[in-house]
């Protein structure tokens, strides 16, 4: 998608050791036109999926995974990072590392929200290392739901993700891919 | 809203403690169509404000306020709770009280998304006690933005956040008022 990474090439500082900030259109701040013309184009490449919903990771995920699930017309679950009191004592958790590395990080998923009867497409801000998505996609397994997708907004490459993620056998599709941040640039696939 | 009161009658649930679970719509599971409706409804609330900015905290208000701000057609700034390496050194920062009471979280913005230019519609899930608000709101002081307005998704109005916020002299707006949660009932407003 050309408006995304005109965006990146204008408002993407490449920070070293694969750190893109894009904190002023995607994570911190988000462009709500640009994250709705995202999720339109992840949902046109899994529409023939019966996608019944969308799963993410809070908290950057969200918006994304929002549109996305507005544009196939379903529910979009986003698994939390502390369980909330609402939730109820049996729920489906597991564990990823933090972007950091330096601590795990835990996710978790009600039962009421994620069934046998679910076919999901899993989406988050980044494919880099796949470890979060690969959380997620863990625990649409523990829910016994059908895993039929991937989808990102931006995959590095250089990260391994798509490798590490690839043995799944479910299309993996990114909205731009970026293989290579060395040198302070920032290089896109196509 | 009636659609909206109506998805509460129907599926959520008074926990007790003045605790309302409706995470099978709108902070776990999402339903994207509702949540565009409740964005809409607050946007034509403060249509005449001429907002440059949505302020929300993560997680739980991202959603609507994403929708808010894309109705409005302007950015959405979410607070970060814990600070990424992407943000530079100097920040904004405040703290509240967690919804537990057991411990204060921090909200960060980023001075490269939030200045004195802006006109700011502050926008969460709930209203309950104020206090996620009302740092939200010295946040937008700290930046030096001006605060036009209060949105929030539901309030309860027992919890007194109302009576706290007013003396901002703004708007302030929810979409559905709950005035009653004891003997496990939810009485609305009007």
């Amino acid at each position: 998608m050309e408006e995304l990474k005109e965006r990146i090439r204008r408002e993407g500082r490449n920070l070293g050791r694969g750190i893109l900030k894009v904190d002023s259109f995607i994570n911190h701040q988000v462009d709500p036109v640009l994250t709705m013309a995202v999720g339109q184009e992840l949902a046109l490449r899994f529409q023939d999926g019966s996608i019944t919903k969308v799963v993410t990771a809070e908290i950057s995920g969200i918006a994304p995974a929002f549109t996305t699930a507005l544009a196939l017309g379903v529910p979009v679950v986003y698994a939390r990072k502390s369980k909330p009191i609402t939730m109820p004592e049996e729920v489906y958790r597991e564990t990823a590392p933090s972007h950091t590395k330096l601590k795990m990080v835990e996710l978790f998923i009600s039962p009421e929200v994620l069934g046998p009867e679910d076919r999901v497409l899993v989406v988050d801000d980044f494919l880099a290392s796949g470890r979060t998505i690969d959380a997620l996609v863990r625990l649409v397994g523990r829910a016994g739901a059908e895993l039929v997708g991937i989808g990102a907004v931006i995959e590095k490459l250089f990260e391994g993700g798509r490798k590490r993620l690839e043995e799944l056998g479910v299309p993996i599709e990114a909205v731009v891919t970026i293989t290579d941040m060395s040198n302070g640039q920032i290089s896109f696939a196509d």
